[in-house]
């Protein structure tokens, strides 16, 4: 089994890919794409049918897109619990995964890593004055903070224990601290937010990545 | 069961979990919040907490986002072949559809859909010149004649039987009619694109969508 990633400092989707398949216990080989290279397209292209990172290489066959390789996980790795148990914390993990799968585009944009902006370094860059962003973030802080409240008692993650949306919201985790966006200006009012972007930014998963960066 | 949706001439995010619905043999209610009108923000807010539709109301619960309420729908519904049963082709059927929701943007833009665009209509608008819809769309005819090429021999949709995936091309289907978009000439060198995007503006499903709009 394979993944093929870009820069660990900064390809924000990769990162997701990478956490659920630690999570699973996986074994598998990484391959690095440095990204924004005279020959970055051409090597992707000897690897995926996108044309984008990460894809997954396994049983023969190439599977894309992060959200549809962390399904792929919750199938392979049946016994690993990467979605909430209960039922309904289940429906809502899914929302809001999905939700930052297709949205954000603001943030992303906006707030892009890159080589000058690292998810992992100790460098920081002024907060976005953007009113989209602004937005995106509030939206942000109000799903940290309603599903902490009301799922988050079993564990510091978003539905209490580690499941595909803590990977999925991790990028943005990094983001949040590269850009040195003010939660609390956002409506995070008492910190449940910054505390629960800590817990991402703490993942010794995501430590791990940082090493390798 | 409720689903609140737009305006089905042009709401395409709408159209997606209403058709796996229909496929599921669901009995729901429809919401319809009329777009761009004042009132639209105010009236989406008192059901979504993202600010978009479409939206599931499920069991006391909101769900939101059309990958996330289809994927709700496999759950509830498990006899229904939401999915191919082919493990490979069920991978590579996420792939496709995850790649669809967080993608496509030039398209989107470019060849909107609203008030005077309608999927449905007998209206049509010119092609657009735009490359980075044409890379898109080049996009597009290779998924499409590489999955029918692989996996289409028991149907005419995408993966023989009908599976999400057809569900999330449907309004892709809808723009390239609108906007006459030759797939000829995007490498459909001889219609196997074409004959897969008839077969999603023929499903019995989106025809009465069509009527109801």
């Amino acid at each position: 089994m394979e993944l093929v990633i870009g820069d660990k400092a900064y390809s924000t989707w990769s990162l997701r890919p990478w956490l659920v398949l630690k999570r699973c216990g996986a074994t598998f080989d990484e391959v690095v794409v440095a990204l924004n290279q005279p020959d970055t397209a051409a090597r992707i292209a000897e690897h995926s049918p996108t044309g984008k990172v990460p894809v997954l290489k396994v049983d023969g066959e190439t599977i894309w897109d992060s959200m549809a390789i962390a399904v792929w996980c919750a199938e392979r790795f049946p016994d690993v619990p990467l979605w909430p148990a209960d039922a309904h914390a289940r429906w809502l993990a899914r929302s809001v995964a999905c939700e930052m799968h297709a949205g954000f585009g603001a943030l992303r944009t906006v707030c892009a890593m890159g080589p000058e902006h690292s998810m992992v370094g100790p460098d920081r860059a002024d907060p976005p004055s953007d009113d989209a962003v602004r937005q995106e973030v509030i939206r942000l802080v109000e799903i940290f903070r309603t599903m902490r409240a009301r799922f988050g008692q079993g564990g510091s993650y978003l539905f209490g224990a580690w499941s595909v949306p803590d990977a999925f919201f991790t990028p943005v985790a990094a983001r949040i601290r590269h850009y040195r966006i003010d939660l609390a200006e956002h409506g995070d009012s008492d910190g449940v937010a910054a505390a629960y972007v800590a817990t991402l930014l703490e993942q010794p998963d995501f430590l791990e990545w940082g090493r390798d960066a």
